[in-house]
């Protein structure tokens, strides 16, 4: 089914809901009720107040009313007709005025409206439907939740009620099991049992601060991308969190990003800003002395911290967070270096998905939307010369790809690689961008072989894109459960009494000296106990030492997160295996 | 000489520089002359314009009204008769305003203020003097700037003459060697020769910009103070350059470190500021759950950024910027783990100050001025009782230190690391400060081995202090010639031609496989210039490959930054005498 069919279905189950609700209590005030990534949901005003238990009845109803059958009949009538046909109806009635005043899209036919009517329940909507209740697929209410009218808080509270429907049985059921394991994985939940980190009112909403296991990952991270990138010949620098506004008026981040930043402040009369990219940074480097042709391309690349406003209402954990390190690159060039640079990254892509054990990707090729030029910085040609050079290098590369117009950033168009986790979810997480115009914008120069002086086009190189963001998904991805190399404690040791304290001490010693990250857990707790306590912290291995181990010089009998047992074996031979592991990226 | 001695000294050398102004130039106003750091100055609004060229005449003039010999006689006169006698010196007259209304200290004697008269100038001034100029050293008048009166913009521009002055004729010749040698390694000047560092005034003042280089020795003093750190069992964290407001009020920041804070900034109705300190952020770490004392010492740390508003005339450089980045540690405790966590800290300094060949250094011991209370988190008894442990510290540990009241934080008292570098001078560097407030104040608490809340004492470490600072420091410490261990580029691969670029390549690529950073220099030029771009570099090793070394097989000639030349060595030699000096820190 495509995603267009999955859409019109889905929509037309949010109508029969609506009708099983107004059905079922009668007064009802309907609102809106679109389609969302992953199913639908639809706002009602109730005579009552109704909970989750309720959804099953409602859900019997939906089907009593799809077996019965009925056409999805649309008509376009005067706006004055629908005034009179939607009279009890409220919300309804403000959609309509404000279609008739053309403060919004009139759904295509000047002075009239579109209605739906579908068996008893008829709705203003500009569809499309399916053509009959028949077509409509398995469908699953899911939850229920308060929603203002039109968001905002001074309106009335209204009840969301949130449901899917996939064309194939096996279809809804995946789906709801994904439901069902995310939930147990979501990283909130995960990063509170695991302690990895910590979002405090005190410092403010979507700030996290990572905590010891949580930095530890992260550093991982970071510093598995920063072999990569001495490899690849990147070069990192470092630089401030802030800058004054009036660099981001010279790069256009000021008319084309404002609301994405946050409020300016004062120093000695000027005016300084957070810094929402690193790029201007960048360039400030790359400009702070002559370059030459010789030095291209010169990629420069930062760990840099960013901020971003995003509403309180959009935060969730660190998928969506205002404070976000980006593993951020610029790599600046000749024109005829594009395509062996893209090549560089997406190889570079590809390895950092290996290392997470993302195993299935395909590149979103975000284009400018000709009709919407106000949101770019202008020049057509160049923008239409920038598209099909990327189309060309997703080809050459042979990535998977589909085309998304008008999600171009306001300077280039760009590849958006999205992954699959181990639950089938889409993330967006990597990014290249092609820039042809900052580099003139800003008279960022260089010489060429003929001592002419020439603009250098960008790549903007978001490795995973955040940090933070990448932290959550995989989290998830993994559930808690990292692989060795990625683990933030990789062996526990269990000393069954104090009595082998000082051998768990030495052992500890001598993993430490290979970069093994290691504890003790000395507490006073049964071994049973202790087992649990590194089974439910994921860590990958733990390692018992007691009477049996004691007495066998320089063997430890060893246990993994998953209940495997490798009995008695040999310090030396369990560190190979480890140091092994992690430089497989296991 | 005592310090007191000396600064007497230097102020009666002011004295004697006005004399020498006054009569070489009729008609001049003084305004104020006090001593600084390592000498004095005078401000004066002279009758015409005067140049450097003009200080040996003063020097003269000076060297003659010592010789004929006069005295420095303290009077205490009615503000009356001052004003009559100061009725050609206006700025004099507005001092002495100022002290009749009370708004400056009174000198002493309530209606009356100290004037001295040395020979035929007499000066507002409550002294102390020497008392004849016979007892005047050997001083040098070192340069002439512009100063607005009062540092007030709105002021008429003052000419300002420095001048210093020692006891003895070497001292006073090694302090002039150290102003020229500080001049030719002078950190702003190498870190543009050497490309380390950027300010750039679109980002902002104060703001540095670590280009590649810069970032590379950035890099290495984190990753090795972070390999102390995993030694000594401290636990990295991660945490965002913001917070609201109210988190300093709770913290007393607000009240005590306000005018070095930013201005703040709103966020959804709240009120934001850049983290001026990263203590509070470490402390939400430490309170986002319950905490046992098996978990103490808890040692969190973070190579933190912070942001501090410093008056446009104070910065200077990377040694006094307004984004700064902590290598900071806050270990949370109990009262009986202070000496030993402090000997741990104290342990680290020293290994740091052994990396940087900082081979001198005593402690400031900052106390608090019971008289100066308001500064300080109130409770004199606690006070009293961490200045004694302190002491007691610096005792036990066998430590160089000068007591200073009046220095301590608004939260404790501290140890601060003074080094001297290469040419003597006196730096500030590693801070650890005792902190028995804010555990308490904040609600920090910990379950002890009986069960009951207790409050943890805090130990706030700062390893080097700032990493820009320190930057700046071993700049001009090593004249930007660093240990190999700490050179941003260790070597330098000189092929005589194009011809011998492959072979050039493959030497890199072995240095890259044992961690060595390493450049190929293909330019078109010769030998002869490319070891003088190396030297002037000042890369450790240059490698040169041509004729005699590619037909050698594995061999290559060496030669050093100091012009030393080591002959052909075999490569694995020479690779392997760099990974043991980079290993021993040279």
């Amino acid at each position: 089914m495509s995603d267009l069919s999955l859409d019109k279905m889905r929509h037309s189950c949010a109508h029969l809901m609506a009708y099983a609700v107004s059905e079922l209590y009668p007064g009802t005030k309907v609102a809106i009720g679109p389609t969302i990534e992953n199913g639908f949901y639809y706002d009602f005003d109730l005579p009552g107040p109704i909970g989750e238990t309720d959804l099953a009845k409602i859900e019997r109803k939906m089907s009593e009313l799809k077996e019965k059958s009925f056409d999805y009949i649309q008509s376009w009538i005067e706006v004055d007709r629908a005034l009179e046909l939607f009279s009890h109806q409220p919300y309804k009635q403000e959609i309509i005025k404000e279609i008739s005043e053309g403060g919004r899209d009139d759904f295509g036919q000047k002075g009239k409206v579109s209605i739906y009517q579908s068996g008893k329940f008829t709705d203003l909507c500009k569809g499309p439907h399916l053509s009959s209740s028949k077509e409509i697929g398995y469908f699953k209410l899911l939850n229920i939740a308060g929603a203002y009218w039109r968001g905002d808080e001074k309106n009335k509270m209204l009840t969301r009620i949130y449901g899917t429907c996939f064309e194939k049985k096996e279809e809804l059921d995946h789906f709801l099991w994904q439901q069902e394991e995310a939930k147990k994985r979501d990283h909130r939940k995960l990063g509170r049992e695991l302690d990895l980190f910590v979002i405090n009112d005190s410092i403010g909403k979507g700030l996290p601060l990572l905590t010891p296991k949580g930095t530890l990952l992260k550093k991982q991270i970071l510093d598995y991308e920063y072999r990569l990138e001495v490899e690849a010949g990147f070069k990192q620098v470092s630089t401030p969190h802030i800058s004054r506004s009036e660099l981001y008026k010279k790069t256009g981040h000021w008319q084309h990003y404002r609301e994405t930043m946050y409020a300016p402040f004062g120093i000695d009369g000027d005016e300084y800003v957070l810094k929402p990219m690193n790029c201007p940074h960048h360039y400030m480097i790359y400009s702070s002395k002559p370059r030459s042709y010789r030095e291209l391309p010169l990629r420069l690349s930062e760990p840099g911290t960013c901020y971003r406003y995003e509403k309180t209402g959009e935060l969730a954990g660190l998928l969506r967070v205002r404070s976000l390190t980006i593993d951020d690159s610029h790599i600046l060039m000749t024109e005829n270096q594009i395509e062996d640079e893209f090549a560089l990254c997406i190889d570079m892509v590809k390895k950092m998905f290996d290392a997470f054990k993302l195993k299935s990707f395909y590149v979103r090729l975000s284009l400018s939307d000709p009709s919407d030029a106000i949101k770019y910085i202008a020049d057509e040609g160049t923008w239409k010369r920038a598209g099909d050079l990327l189309e060309k290098i997703v080809k050459n590369n042979r990535l998977d790809y589909k085309v998304a117009k008008g999600e171009a950033s306001f300077y280039g168009p760009k590849l958006d690689f999205m992954v699959r986790d181990s639950l089938g979810r889409e993330w967006q997480m990597s990014t290249l961008q092609l820039d042809l115009f900052m580099g003139k914008r800003l008279g960022l120069t260089y010489t060429d072989e003929s001592g002419q002086e020439k603009h250098p086009v960008i790549l903007h190189r978001g490795l995973t894109g955040s940090i933070e963001r990448t932290l959550g998904i995989i989290i998830e991805h993994f559930a808690g459960a990292f692989p060795v190399w990625l683990s933030p404690i990789q062996v526990e040791i269990l000393p069954i009494s104090e009595k082998y304290a000082p051998l768990a001490k030495k052992m500890l010693a001598e993993m430490a000296k290979k970069q093994i990250r290691a504890e003790i857990n000395d507490e006073n707790k049964t071994l049973g106990a202790k087992i649990r306590q590194s089974t439910l912290q994921k860590t990958p291995y733990m390692i018992i030492i007691g009477e049996k181990e004691s007495k066998k010089n320089g063997f430890v009998s060893v246990r993994t997160r998953e209940g495997g047992d490798l009995g008695l074996v040999k310090i030396d031979e369990f560190i190979k295996r480890l140091t092994d592991q992690i430089e497989k990226l296991e």
